[in-house]
Formats: C-alpha cells, structure tokens, sequence
C-alpha cells in the first residue's frame, strides 16, 4: 500500500533515518523531455531549511536511476532516490521506546509490533519529499498540455487571508509561502511565537489548478474530489480537506450555491470546478487543513513499549508550523492526481479512441 | 471505476430510471450469518418518503442473488438487486437537453458525449442505495467483532448542535437523522422553510465508529483517514471532511492539539482515533459537509447541449436537504472501509499468519 | 477477486443453480452501438445442449439492467443478468457432502469451510456464460477497429489438426467446433465413443486474432502473453497454454524459431504475433489445452466431509469435452484481455496524449 | 504496470546498460528474519557467467535500502538495489537504428516511440535479477510456514528427462541446472552444441512446490495456477506453461484424469496440485518452455528504425540457453505468487479473522 494513482502511479520507500528514500513512477507516457534541473528545484522548495522551518540539514539531491533516456522518458518505470546523508549521527536512546503524542509511534508499534524509531522511520514527513520528486514528473506532463497548479498557505491559525485576496503568484516567493504578501510579516511573527514558546501551530494550504481540460475524474469510485481529498489526506498532519466552497457551502441555500451557466461558461465557481466528481473546465479550489506539529518541545505525558507512564521531553529539529512546507506536497499530490486522471479519462468515449488508432 | 475497496470490494451498477440498480460484494469472508431482514432495514433508513425528504415512491426492495447459501455468506461474490418500479412514467422533454445547474449534467455530457437525463441517470443519489445494500454486508462483518458504527446530523445551515452535546443514538428515532433531540424540531423548521422557498439547504453530518480494534489503515497511500475521506467525498454533495478536530486544529497549538497518553489510553481524542493513518484504538470521530440539493424549484440560467441559453425550471420531487438521508449513505461507507481495513490489516506482521496458518 | 482487467474491466457473480448469474463490465468507452441480438447470439453459442454437450436445458437468455441508453454505451457500468430457469428441481442428497474427484468440491471446501453443493456453485463452468456476455461488449468495441477473434478446435485426443489445416472459418458452422470439416466426423466419433463409455476426453482449442494494432501489452507484468495465458488458464479445466509455436520452439534453434523481418513485415510467425510481451502486428495465435470433464459416470473414489470413504457414482447431464463449448469462452476471454490492452496503450506515448486533448 | 502482485506486490525498475535495477517489495509482514546473505546467494544462482551461460561479468550485490530494521522487516515498503557496474564501455552504434528478429527491439520502438537500446534496455532479461531480490524475501516468508520450492531443467531442444526421473536436488549442484545428474553431460553437450554454430536452443523448466496449505488461490479471477501461468509467461523467452499433467491431460480420459481421494489424501496428482484454482495440500507441480534465446551470432534479415533493410550480425556475450538461469526466475516468481496467495486467503473465512482479531 506504498502505491498511489491507478495509470500514472507512483510507488515510494524509504524511512527518515535510513539508507535513502525514493519514488518509482509508473505509467509515464514516453517521449516528455525529463528537465532534471526541474525537479531538483522542487525538491528544493519543500527541502528543509531555513528560518521558518527545521534545520535539519539535507542537500535533498535526487538522482535518476532509470526509465529516461537521452533526455526523455521512454514509457518505462522511473526510479528517483534521495540519500540520506547524515543519518546516524543522532542518539535515540532517549526515544526509541516511548510513544511520541500526536505522532504514529504508538499505531505504528502496535499494528507492526517493531518500529524503526529514528525520526519516525516510514511515518516522517520526510517520505513526502519522494511524493515531490514524483510530482515533478506529473508537472512535465502537465505542462505538456498547459495545466498549471499553484499553492500557499492562505491561513495561520486564526490568521486568515480572505479567498478574495489570494494572490497564488505570492507563494514561490515567500519564505512561509503566503499567498498575499501583506500577510507575509503576520504569518512570520505567529510562527515565531510558536517556537519560542516551544509550540507549534497549524495552518490551511490553499490549491488552484488552471486549465483542466472538462472531463477529468471517474465516477462513481474514481472522483477528481474524492481521490484528491484522498491524496490530500495523505498527507502527513492533514486533518481536513474541501472543495470550491466545501464548508461554506452548508450555509448556502441552493440557490446560492449552485453555479448558474451561460455561453461563457459558469457564472460563478461555488463547485470548485468539480461536478459530479468530474472537472467542469473551471480553476479547480481547495484546502488543506494541517493540525500543528506534533513535535513541540514542551513536556508531555506518555507511556513506553512495555507501558509505564513517563514524560516525552524532545530535543533536535522540527518545523513549528508543517503547512507551510506541506503546501509543496499538497501540490505535487494534485499534479499527481491531475496526471492519472488525464491518463484514465482518454477511454472515455469511443471517439478519444478512433483518435489514438485511427 | 465503479468499485471501492481493496479486498472487501464492491461494485455498483445502474441509473436513476433504468431497469434496476444493484452492487457487487467481493471478498466476503465465507461464514458469515447473512440477515435479509437487516439489510432490508438499512434500505429503508436511507429510503425516499417521509415529509423531510423526497416524495419519489420506491419500496426499495432489495434481492440477493449470488453468494449466500443456507442463510451464510459463501466466499463468493454476492449480487444484490433493487429493481426501479416506476422508471418510465414520466416525461423528460423539458429536461433531455438542459444542463441542470449545480448538477453533473453538464461534465457526465462533456466527458462521454452521450447522457441517460432521466433523473440524472447514473449521477442521480439513488446510486447510493446500492451502497447501502453493499455496507449491510460490511456492518454484519464489523458485528462479528463487536465493532460499531453510528451517524446523524450535527448542523443543518447555521444551526449547529455542540460536539458535546452529541447523542447518537437519538438519529434513527429522528425524522430528520438529528443528533441531539432536542434540535429535531429546528432542524425541520429549517428544513420546511427551504422547501417553501423552493429552494435547499445544506447540512453536516457526523460520525462515530467504536470499539475499533488499533492497527487499521494501510500507511503510507492506504491510510484509514484518506480512504474514509475518499469514501465520503464520492457521495453526491459531500463537499468537504474533517477527522477528529478537524478544521479546528488548525486553531490549535501542538500543546493543546496533541492526545497526550497514560496506561488507561488516549487522555482526550482530538485525533478522532486515527494516528499516521492508523486506527489508535479511540473512537473514530469525523464530519461530512453536504452542499444544498442542487435541484430547486427557482428559475436558474444555464444552456442545453446545442449551446443556447435557457431557464432552468424543475419540477417533481427532491430533498430540500439531501444530508439527512446522506447520513445513511455515509455511515454505509465507513462500514464498507472499515471492513476493508480489517481484511488488510490481517497480514501486517508474521505473528497474525502464524495464526491463520498454525 | 471476481474480476478481471485493469481499464475495461468485468465482475461476475452467480451459481449453477442459484437465482441467477451475471457481469458488470466497467470502463466500457461511450458510445458504441450496442447489439442485443448479437449478445444473445454469442451466448447461445455456448450454450448447453446440441448431441455434442450436455443435455442441460437453458435458454441463457441474457437481460441488459444498466449502462445502455437508446442502444449506445454511455461510459457507466453495464450489468447483464442470465436468470436460472430450472434452479431447484434436483435433489442433491447423493453429492451434497461428497467430494467429486477432478472437481473443486475438495478445495472449496476446505478454504471456505462452506460450499453450495448445487451442481459445483460458483465453481461450475456455468459461470462462464457471464464472461461470453462480457466478451460480446468486448467484441463490440473492437468491431469498431476491425479486430477479429476466431477460435476452435484443433484437437481432439490424439486426433489432431495440422497447424497448416487450421480453417478458422470452419468451426461456427461445426456442431464440434472443429477447425477442419474433415475432422468434423472424427472428432464426433471420439466424443461419442467417450460418452458411449461413460467417460470424457481432453482436447485443444486454437485462438487467432487478426489486425490487432502493434503496440498492445504493457511491459514487464502485464504482458499480452502473460495476461493472455492467465484469461485462458481460469476457464474451468484448462490445464496449459501456448503463445505462437509455443511448446515446440523447444525444439528449435535460435536461427529457426526468430521471425525475420523485411520491410513488408515479418517473414514467419513462429513468435504468435507477440515479441517482448508486445503485440507486433501479426496475427495473435495461441492454444489451449483442456483436461478431460472430472464428471463422468464411472464408479470413483473418494471421501465426504466427514472424511469417510466411499464411492462416487454420478448421474445427470455432463458434457463429455468441454473443449469444444470451451472454444467459445477462451474466445470471449480473449476479446477481453485485447480490449483492455487497446485502452490501457493509449497512453503509451505523449503524442497519443496530445491527440486525444488537443 | 511493472508491479507485480495483490497484496505481496513487487515493483521493478531499472535498464541494462542504466545507471541501477532494482525492487520495491510491499506488502511484507512485519517481523520477518531478514537474512541479506541468503538474498545475495539467490542473486548468484541466476547471475550470468560460467561455461554454460553468457561471460557477462556483473557482481550482481544487492543492496537494501528501506524496509528492513534491526534485522527484520518492519511492515514497511523494502527497496533493493543493483548498481549496474560497466554500464557505458559498449558502443552500440551497430545496433541502436536496427531490430534484432526475435528481440522486443521492434515493438518497444512501435509502441513508445522511443528506445533504450543499449542491451535492449528495460525488455533486456537483465530485469530478472529485480525478481530474484524480490523472490528472496517471499521465500523467508514462506521458509516461516516450511513451504519449499524447487525448480530445474527437465529438458534442452529434444533430450528430456522423464518425469518419474525428475530429481529436484540435483539442480544446485549442476551446472546446467539439470534435475538429473546424468543428464548434465547430455545438457552441457547440447548448450556447447548450440553455442559452437553460433545458434542457440531452447528448453524446458520443471518447477515443484511442497508442503503447500490446502486453500491458496482466489476463484474465479486470481485462481492459483491461472496467477502461476501470468507469473512464468511474463518471464523473458517463455512461450507456454502447463500444470500438472498439463498438455499430456487432453490425451487421457476423466476416468485416468481425474485423481480419486482416500483418507490419506489423492491416489495421484495429474491436477498438478490445483483443483478449480485452488491448491489442494499436494505438490504443485509445473513446467514452464523457453524458446531459444534469439540473439545469435548467425547473420540475419531485419529493417531499422527508418524501415531500411539490412543484416543483423550481432557480437557480444550470451546465453546459448536461457532456460538454465530461467529456472532461478521461475523459481522466484513461483515464491511471489505463492506469498502473495498466503496472504489473500487468510480472509477466506470468519474463523481465521476471529484468530486473528479475538
């Protein structure tokens, strides 16, 4: 269950403190040019690093071990891995048996009864950074038939840009990827805070996708909003996700909330682009809601593998504040899913096929 | 696409008008006590009628056709059969052509260039019965293992019933699925009020799985929290999903967000039960928001297939709410994956194969 | 696991004598025009009774429940039902604990610890008149690219077809399926003479498809050749199959068994139309060999479930070679696995992509 | 689609001449005894050299990089690498533009439009060596429940060893691979043969799994011996595969077919140990047909890429007879498929989920 996506699909592995993490992406059509510097520099936008998130340090250089050739993909499965580079220095007497709060440890133990207990092993965050390297890949394909995503954090905690200021262009040039750049400072100063108070705090990625051709997503147990929420939810720290005006909508009448159509297009885009699970050519909304990291370095109470009680006191490097990050993630899980819908949908009439044949 | 689930797997099949609807239920463990009558009683909670929803009149009468033998589950598939008894009474012309605003007419048209318009054809919710027969199943597995699941309306609107003040076994002694009794009578005010106006409303529903066994879900792209989101999101008007505290950790700090642990378990459970994706033995606790019924009795713009302008003006019968019987439908999902993740979770160490094995 | 296919895709369900049988054949492009007749035609091909197969009376009439609209695919699931006419007449105290040696009474059995006993349950080779069904969809579809399956017999016993006599335009006017009209008589007398015995016999069915795109079976494991032998080795008795000259290019030597090529293509076929799991464009040929019917009316022995010993003597209506019904079945589970592979290639490349979006 | 599996699932990636091949394993159960020299003494058993073999010098030393804690698999994705050691030396300027006859040269070209022709790239067999790492691990698990899988050669071009001869410890110790060590001689004489007029033969793999629980396999759709067959014909030069009796069943009548049962279980095993998919407690017994590796050193006719025609004259190293290392793969891909049946029927009943969960 280390797989995602049914056409274009995407395999990772590694842990946090292991030899290397990785992706293996299937499914890619042959014949896209493979921009490697591409990918490096995702990889460096969700890297760790800098004042606003931990410091651990790593080059996150990612390598390309098969399916590309002479600068294309030639149809076969992609391997990309990651190495970690300082991976043993770290003493984990003080961790290794206790069950961190608000982290996997506890499941992980019980439901596997042995736990790679450095840095959380498999159930890090840093096995995302295998999900960026793959959505890269997605992003080429993407960009093929010029559909582009953006993403930010549009809310701190009770900080919160107005959907109407969202200015998607913001983020790649933030250091905590705000998405209106008068909130930059606000968003600073409360992550700040967190960590002087040895917190952390949560935050709400915003997500638009442009030029969906109509037609993306599979019903009934395939829809563009529920994989997506799926792939979201995926996500380390997730904890809710909703499309277009998705909790709004309930204190909408329907007569609010539809989205009434004329010859140019929808009037409005209360859906989110998605109707009945299926793109309607409109920007593609929505939001990701990340809880606070649950590595603070406050005192907690806890038990240990053999249950006595105790206390989890951290030490080392977290970020206060994983929704920033995150939002690099949440935006190569929709590449992802942008790029096996596209895949899936081209069966979808018997017209689309004479295409390909005829 | 029309299946979900891994290894407990269903498949659906059939339109609004067509000649029947019906499901196909996989990996049934064989032995298992299968109850008629009970899965009768699920089809009804969800069944049209009643004042607060549509007046359509369906005995929704349901037929096993394969798989059982002698009152037991046999390991094989098992076909459940809901015939449509009054499927070609009505005229569509006023409909056949239009793209119903809010509706999935416009994309299902876009993507397949071909669409059944009665009632909605294979987009309309009366799909979900069939999942309702299919999570029958599902509930008669979780039985055997003590595991529970229950559901209702929190909130319709803006009137929202505390968390605290949650009481779910008042939903199916409720007209309108209410949580707490003693907002049933605001509920259906609110309710009788949209469809005066001709118009919709919006509502949530919440719910709560029990005596979860700890180890459910399949990290990292099989977690229990992003399939139960994919689960609810390919409902017809879910819009968005919240496990545990949801949208509201994003408010919190670490400190206050994280469940801190003692021997006797979790101290507070704001993870709503589920750790990296993993079940922790807690309740599982989450929230499903529903837009308002996209079919309303006001004139709305929209254009038909050959592109001309029009008004949209329905007639006939529909939910003003659809959350209330969508509680049914979402409560038959979470069944549907919970028993999918007991299935898998079977081999997750050498220990549970000793078992089965030995 | 009652389904088969990754992108065109078909469940079935249903017991010898439950209530009835059927499929839901998923991912069907829209818009193909639909055939009823010609549905009911490829059941009744294999359909029960004639001097040659067993008495069995059926009339395997075929009903479409969903998934169709004014006689085109329209992309949703379309389930096809076969009711059983004469379901509950037989009295089966005599096998109903008893395991019928060369059957999956035993194993049945002992892996689900339950078995409907009716005329072998889900084991039955009735099960198969659901995958015809399926097959005749599958047909459909490549009808619209001019691909065409024939299949047969080449083999009876040791009475066997030449490969260089194989007339594929033969066996549809052949009560025996024969491939040859000079081996129709032949074969006949072998099959009576088994039966006249109370016994069965064994025979070969050959499968060529013509016009098949090249391009088709998606590298490393899902292969044409592979997917192709797995379609063939679930019919019921199959024991072994071959791609192209298959057995006999043991015997070769490299310089013999490689198919040259020259600019109007390739010299020999000894590859059967398939080179590194790819179709080449050449004729798809490949057989498959069937074991002798388990059911006969000789005296046998065996044990209950009990584990008592005794004998085993049936009575009833069996067909003496399933090969030659088989024929019909490998034939549909070709159409089958060659319409998935077509939708499953068209993603193979970008510029197939940019065709379907651009 | 270079996955492999349900619930033990393996991904391979990785060319000849690329930078690495490799493996992801998934689905493995948590607390297996990781042993990295039995995996590395697998890889030699199938690693190219000797006198009977292609001179290819390749160490073939597996690396592991996830998966696998403290010794022991921890439930998580295991990724195994091979770094491919004298991967540029070659120039292919001979061969780049041409298709080999025999190779998947010409369809990999027609299909994705674009090659990898250094060593025929990912359609190489050189890929095998990713299953055999994959196939070690299955086989600890299967070591845990004491099932054992043989494997060898039973046959070169027309000299067979007859089955009531087959001597499966012999295959070890032999050269050749043979399962009789009085045929080594005969084997080795053929393959020198063979490799002497330049031209290579072809051969016959017999494969044997004991001590096999009743109950594998998963009707109608994913049958033990139909899985088998898609296992061994996904493997390079394979073109057919019989279980049991196999192609020798359709000479036989039911009456000397079929295997009668006493108490102390079946009188013989024609089956091969697979009754209607599912295995029976006896031997699985099969045997797999390799034709003669098709790059030779005689002159051949072949177009190139721009449908000139011109002579294929290759040089290089390579196998006479593939079946000899083939046997390794086969062997391993048995014990995947074997894993991953374990697995999928440990929820055939409620009994064993109540084992697992009570």
């Amino acid at each position: 269950m280390n797989s995602f996506g049914q056409r274009f699909k995407f395999t990772t592995f590694g842990e946090s403190h292991g030899k290397a993490l990785g992706c293996v992406v299937d499914g890619v059509p042959a014949g896209i040019k493979i921009d490697e510097v591409f990918i490096q520099d995702e990889m460096n936008r969700r890297k760790p690093g800098g004042k606003y998130a931990t410091s651990r340090k790593e080059s996150d250089s990612i390598e390309i071990l098969s399916g590309v050739f002479e600068g294309y993909s030639t149809g076969t499965s992609i391997c990309m891995i990651l190495f970690n580079e300082n991976q043993k220095s770290r003493d984990y007497d003080n961790v290794k048996d206790l069950f961190r709060p608000g982290h996997a440890d506890f499941t992980y133990y019980n439901k596997y009864g042995i736990r790679d207990y450095r840095g959380g092993g498999r159930s890090s965050a840093r096995e995302t950074s295998a999900r960026v390297a793959a959505g890269a890949i997605a992003k080429m394909l993407l960009k093929e038939l010029d559909i582009k995503i953006q993403s930010g954090i549009c809310a701190i905690k009770d900080i919160s840009i107005p959907n109407e200021q969202l200015d998607f262009s913001n983020s790649t040039n933030s250091e905590v990827y705000s998405l209106n750049s008068s909130y930059d400072d606000k968003f600073k100063d409360a992550i700040n805070k967190a960590r002087e108070e040895h917190d952390s705090i949560g935050g709400i990625v915003a997500l638009k996708a442009s030029n969906v051709p109509i037609g993306l997503g599979e019903p009934i147990y395939y829809k563009l909003d529920a994989i997506l929420s799926n792939a979201m939810m995926s996500i380390n720290a997730s904890k809710a996700v909703e499309i277009g005006d998705g909790i709004n909508s309930v204190l909408e009448n329907g007569s609010s909330n539809n989205d009434e159509i004329t010859k140019d297009g929808f009037k409005s885009n209360h859906s989110g682009g998605i109707l009945g699970g299926i793109s309607n050519g409109d920007d593609i909304n929505m939001k990701v809601y990340f809880k606070p990291t649950p590595s603070i370095f406050k005192s907690q109470d806890t038990i240990d593998i053999h249950d006595d009680e105790l206390k989890c006191e951290l030490k080392g490097r977290h970020d206060p504040c994983v929704a920033t990050r995150g939002s690099v993630v949440a935006e190569s899980m929709m590449a992802l899913v942008l790029a096996d819908m596209l895949l899936l949908n081209m069966s979808s009439k018997m017209s689309n096929i004479k295409k390909v044949y005829n």
